[in-house]
């Protein structure tokens, strides 16, 4: 779980909404704000033990909602079309202009 | 609910994962079938009024998830800035262009 920060915060960027408050939180100062389980678990009154408890089940979580939706994937795959129809667009030829309208009227949302 | 096929259609497609096996073919019997309310009660074994509550409830739940999430309307922003994009790129000036890497650059993920 640990290992796994940036994931796990865009995780909880993307499917927060659907963990309940005191999960979003108990993230949110995990991930966000790098706050230690015991200081987590102060927040929450909680055990540190109950924190770590917590944070893996809303990580377990975020990632069933990924598993399902795959919008990090996804999101993930649209931003690199666009960074490679930029980065063609900035070389300035226009065959390359042309690929990257190519590119851009591939995506799919 | 019934006037709304277009916007019900793309939600199921995004949230669709998210829902029972049964509200999803439900869902997907009315909205992308076309079935009538009593053909999706036999094939789910329940009453004419059953397939429309359950209609009602899986719409309610992806408007749920929509008002969290809110990718819908993510998307449409998304692809709005994307068809601008190759609007000015068509149009072939080396302004447009400028502009266009600009719009690009500057599309959130």
């Amino acid at each position: 779980m640990i290992e796994d920060v940036v994931r796990k915060g865009r995780l909880l960027d993307i499917y927060g909404p659907l963990l309940t408050e005191r999960q979003r939180r108990c993230m949110e100062m995990y991930f966000n704000l790098d706050l230690s389980l015991s200081e987590i678990g102060e927040e929450l009154h909680i055990s540190r033990q109950g924190a770590y408890d917590m944070l893996n089940r809303a990580s377990r979580s975020l990632e069933g909602y990924e598993s399902r939706l795959g919008l990090l994937a996804r999101t993930d795959a649209i931003r690199e079309k666009i960074d490679t129809a930029v980065s063609l667009l900035e070389s300035g030829t226009e065959s390359a202009q042309e690929q990257a309208e190519h590119i851009l009227k591939d995506i799919e949302l």
